[in-house]
């Protein structure tokens, strides 16, 4: 395997280490060198994941620091906040895709405000290039660290940007209505996501206060060239996978121009598309791929448009879109290892 | 069952027809003396519904016009729209409780825009008694027709009749999301209602469109004495029951007032409670029952709050709101035979 | 509420003790006067379950040696097992009706067998009555200690109790194959029921070692007047509520006959129902009631038939059940309290 | 595309033709240039289809007789059973992979029987090869049909060919108990497929009488060099994909004896995976894939063993399946298109 990158997932027992993996698996040019996670050390991703169980050839768990890291061409930090950071800045000469919040943020008080506790390396936060991919291919290939969005930021980003970069809708006035598989709550064990508290029902948390709002504001406001605010609401709906963006946005232009903004940023995109006037994103659409889908609406109020995207959460949403970064970082096509289409049912 | 009221469930082959036949079973005051659904007529419940395998004595379905109505104290129609107006006016004598959409809107004009057709029925419009129980106890007695309202609005308008009353809240940006079970797309045979296409999956449908809007707009008019608009995006989620909807408003008033509100207004209803201060609505909370959850949020966006509420969809949003209705049209103690606790999991 | 017998649930924050508190809710005849749960003392019902918000007024949960048992007319035990006999052991006055698997087995060698370790009160396990309703009627009015089967047990019990004990069906071949819910797993923290773990997916545990194994055959062994061996896998399925087992049994005589053996044991029963031929048990015929249905069916296989039964694990395998007994144990009407119909969908 | 195999898919409206697309979208040697629906003619696979939104160069749905079959390779026959065969029995110089159950059995009187009609093109019977590919190799270079086996009996005889093969189980005593997602019940509209009736649910359907017996008994049969008859119970479970079948067996030798009977069988086999001892296969194990795996356990009854499989019912339960008998026909590694690892959660 000299033709390929030595990739390290450090978090490999979490879900989004897992979805990691299992793209890698069958990427062209990566090899899967070590994969660490701390609690779970000495067992083999097969006991930990059903579904590598026809897999025993994956390298065993281990803990983060047995790595060697000068024979790992690029690691994918799969950490939960905090000791991402704190872990990855201690790798000081591979290149590093994180998945976790901290090196989202430019600011580190903000960071701070959102995330209950000092930055553990707010020198590297400048360093940093957030990773929305479609926005951020002049800076991939140079960059050192790259800091994947979160999940929501992803979607209402992709809904978004084009739109606020042109000034076309009002920035007081976003109202984002978000849904979201229980993948997204990740694999830690809380009462609240066992299956029966969550199957055949649904409920909105985070109200007022999600960690991903000065995300999408900082990404948001930065495009538009001055302050944006959202009001966002996530809910979490009983299904694995998937998310689901709904933008109730103020505009003076009718809903087709707003269309015809999406259309000139993402003609060319592999992973965002567009959907044909009327046709409703669905997750449905996007599940167990990269993809994103995005639509505008005419609201019946006057001045109000209605802007939808969808996306799996793992994947455009999480390890998809770090490897379509890792891609970009390291010269190749941009799609490779993601052409899978989606599964439906 | 000399005391009982003798009651017909016409359209007894949907969800809204069945779990009304479900509540009235255990009703002390009902006695289901007629069942009718023209397409499945001849055949037993438990024949066409698995929940009445254990029922064998309900009565046999027949065609709604074989029904000796002079037998009949009162008529819950459970029809689809216009099909339901058309056979409803021909009743003349007997109490009715329509959860079609049929007798809900005021304004024929605005029915034919919204439902494809001149209603079958114009003159009964004023006659009929919007039963949004909570705000409709007054007129119950006398009514003989009582037009339930839909799943949706019975949602959004506990959520904001108190609010628009008060003129506490912005009457021109009001933004509703709304999630809603399965159950809710009824029981008619579409592809896109299939278990595989709706699994695992979410989406948004009827988007600028739906036609709860009018009806919704028209009670929160009327009671805000002014024109009132909404957003309203309601989408599909793979749950059977359930129903939430998420507000966000403008006001001038913290959400504190507006709890003050919607404390005032339901202190004493059995089946609406303002849940404590921080805890989110959930359709766990009501699955199987005839409560509603309400609770405030404020928003990091000054000047927003975040209203939400949560029903069971086929009960206080269809079928149990209709038997609350009829306990008062006919002076029965409001709650009887809508008693069960709400079943978790 | 004078008339009103006084209970305590020991154990009331797990799925079975919040669903002996939702059917006793609405019991005429129980007052719900404490409700135990150590690790959750101090908090309210509402706090812990979200289907009880509407519900303030119940009892604050305690530490189970906080109740006064001089004021209690009889105590359901709702705890683990081992956990549960060394509590219930302690109580000496009051009735006590235990879903636990502590007092199901006669044997206390076979307890320490399976249970892994000693049994905490063996002295007591020929005290307790082994409570399938439909065939302990006789014992349950004069009985302390009541032991309500196991969900599984009551499910296969009550399709082949008849059968057995008219040697009707081979002793030595029975296969069971058997489906849960994952309410039945409880709401202990475990990885292997969040959410995503188990939507979308089925697998068999316990295979060929489940626990409820030494129940079901203790009692068709006492029933046929020999030994009873079965097979039984049991699958976890993603579904909240119910449970179906299919029994593939082997017998000389025909299906009709088994037919009729079960009609004649179930004519009069209120909860057990043998469906018309050819009607096949569901789970969704259930949920969320105390009734189970039966049925049997021809294999093609010549000298073979196939016994199917569904119950709701959370209701007739468990809670309902506890109540059912409860009502005999006092002298009530056996339905009172579990007249619900299932809900579905 | 010159060195691509130029395929058409009759039937691409259902569920099996829609997962082979997904499948061929990605394989390497395929160019998908013709795509059948008679019903559907004329629409987009994105208008039918909401996973293929972004691939909207898939080819217009056509009606079959409208294909050019001088411009294709091969043919994937998706289509219901006799409507197949009426098709494909006209199709004389092409290479047809079909995925109905018309080609699998060898003989036209038992397919009369079971499929309650006369054999459209009973001459092609003999020539059509059994394609379940680990057992097919040899005969699958030459086949021009090929009868991909359905979803159970993949499963039940991959879990029990090699058993019977060496004699090591009784072959009158097998009894399988099977479940499967909701997808294997096809994209038909039957009031029994919608999510309400089926979500929250499970039940046994074809009791003693499921069209796939027969195919699994001529396949055992002939591996036995005797008659082999089995007990199949099918049940339907809430989820989408995937498909999990536990065969009780007799057997005079230990489980450990048929695990190695397993371990022989498969120990090269790319997609069929005998788990480790004590761990039972579970669908999430596979979903997505064409992975199978398989287990032995000990049964508590002396003399019996409990032999477990799981596939994903789309993939090698169907499309995949046919993905990999195409690829053996063709010459290309068996692999190849089917790389993906399973999808979880």
């Amino acid at each position: 395997m000299a033709d390929r990158l030595r990739i390290a997932v450090l978090g490999a027992s979490g879900y989004t280490g897992a979805d990691l993996v299992r793209l890698a698996l069958t990427h062209p040019r990566i090899e899967i060198t070590a994969l660490a996670a701390n609690a779970k050390a000495g067992q083999t991703m097969a006991q930990i994941w059903p579904h590598f169980a026809a897999y025993p050839s994956l390298p065993t768990l281990v803990k983060a620091d047995a790595i060697d890291l000068s024979d790992i061409d690029a690691v994918f930090g799969c950490l939960p906040h905090a000791a991402s950071a704190e872990l990855l800045s201690t790798i000081t000469d591979t290149r590093i895709i994180d998945l976790s919040a901290d090196f989202r943020l430019k600011d580190a008080a903000t960071y701070a405000d959102w995330y209950g506790g000092a930055h553990p390396a707010p020198s590297l936060l400048s360093e940093a290039v957030y990773g929305l991919t479609e926005f951020a291919r002049d800076a991939l290939p140079a960059a050192r660290i790259v800091a994947c969005p979160g999940c929501y930021p992803t979607a209402v980003l992709l809904a978004l940007l084009p739109l606020v970069a042109a000034h076309a809708i009002s920035a007081e006035r976003i109202t984002v209505n978000a849904l979201s598989g229980v993948s997204g709550a990740g694999r830690s064990l809380k009462e609240a996501n066992l299956f029966p508290e969550v199957a055949e029902a649904v409920h909105p948390y985070g109200i007022g206060r999600h960690r991903h709002m000065p995300e999408m504001e900082q990404e948001l406001s930065l495009r538009a060239g001055r302050d944006v605010t959202i009001s966002f609401t996530p809910h979490l709906i009983p299904m694995n996978r998937g998310e689901l963006v709904t933008c109730i946005v103020e505009t003076q232009h009718g809903p087709d121009y707003l269309r015809e903004l999406l259309a000139d940023a993402y003609a060319e995109e592999p992973f965002v598309h567009l959907l044909p006037e009327g046709v409703a994103p669905a997750t449905r659409m996007v599940r167990g791929s990269n993809h994103a889908v995005v639509s505008v609406f005419a609201d019946r109020v006057p001045g109000r448009a209605i802007v939808i995207a969808a996306i799996d959460n793992l994947v455009k949403g999480s390890s998809g879109q770090a490897i379509q970064n890792f891609n970009l970082m390291f010269g190749l096509p941009e799609t490779m290892g993601l052409e899978q289409a989606p599964i439906f049912p």
